[in-house]
């Protein structure tokens, strides 16, 4: 069989393992239970197709959706981060890189680069199609959140101070968001949802 | 605020069900769940990017993902039927359509429309875009519960010729896989995990 086909079937198989990579979201569903990697990536993608007129400047939808269906899949090896734990994002920096170097590489050595570079360009965030990405992967938890009466939020303790400095970089990516996010968490303080 | 933003919004939130409509695969984890639509979409479009190399034709890779970001959509409302059930797969049909009706005219009426149109256009499955998406949806289950001790087929008592006819579109999208699955279909008889 095709060397190149091998390669590519094993790593895809390895990527079954980020469905069982847990959020602090929870699904809007009877059990209420936690949301996995792999469909909040399916779900953030699809929102990127959705909104991709609200982005502040123009951005190749191809490479964004590539970017977020690849952005998580180091969470097989260094699992998912709270956001507003500050302390555990900087250490898993490291474990996510090391995580993108064993995943990739198990992909023909030109499709593994290529594929890489651009989870890279995800992380940095400095191109206009990183930052719209970014900023749907930040929206996109506090959107659910907002819709779930809150649930993270209060089940975390996080304050209103934590959500505007963690997510006003939505406003890198879309302004038209981030004004819609600030309505979201003004609203969301007012519903004893975020502590003041 | 934006009233094309209201509409985008609304449907973001109104997809978070497909996270609960299950199929009939298992994820490869300790408690062995039934995965569900949702992180099926991302796996099979994250599936499609990677496999680009082995279409029969040359596909726009973009309108590849964003058909297999959409087409499970309609299960919210149609629910997932067993591919190789084939009388409910043909009631399935209008219920699918009633969904795709429903869900995308809660978009601003071009975008609807322009996502429906693909949504039909893989349905019919008569374009290279399409044959290229439908064959990785039928490949990837396959594909995954050959990875799993053929668990779907065994708990279903599926048979060796119903695999070969369902499947044996996957040639019409790319004859290299379909190569490749027909040389796991066999094993996986010589495993006692379809039967013969």
């Amino acid at each position: 069989m095709n060397e190149r086909l091998v390669k590519q079937l094993s790593l895809i198989i390895e990527l079954d393992q980020l469905k069982s990579v847990l959020r602090r979201t929870r699904v809007k569903s009877a059990d209420g239970r936690l949301e996995n990697s792999a469909e909040h990536s399916w779900h953030v993608a699809l929102m990127a197709i959705l909104m991709e007129e609200h982005a502040n400047e123009p951005v190749d939808i191809s490479r964004v959706v590539k970017m977020l269906l690849l952005h998580d899949i180091v969470e097989i090896d260094a699992g998912d981060t709270f956001v507003y734990d500050v302390a555990a994002s900087l250490e898993q920096e490291e474990k996510e890189l090391a995580a993108a170097n064993r995943l990739f590489a198990m992909l023909p050595t030109d499709q593994g680069e290529e594929l890489k570079d651009i989870w890279l360009e995800f992380e940095s965030a400095q191109t206009p199609d990183s930052k719209y990405a970014k900023a749907l992967d930040r929206l996109i938890p506090m959107l659910l959140n907002y819709h779930n009466d809150g649930q993270s939020w209060q089940e975390h303790g996080v304050t209103q101070e934590q959500v505007l400095n963690i997510n006003s970089k939505i406003g890198l990516g879309s302004q038209t968001l981030w004004d819609e996010a600030k309505i979201m968490i003004e609203q969301a303080v007012k519903n004893g949802w975020l502590k003041k």
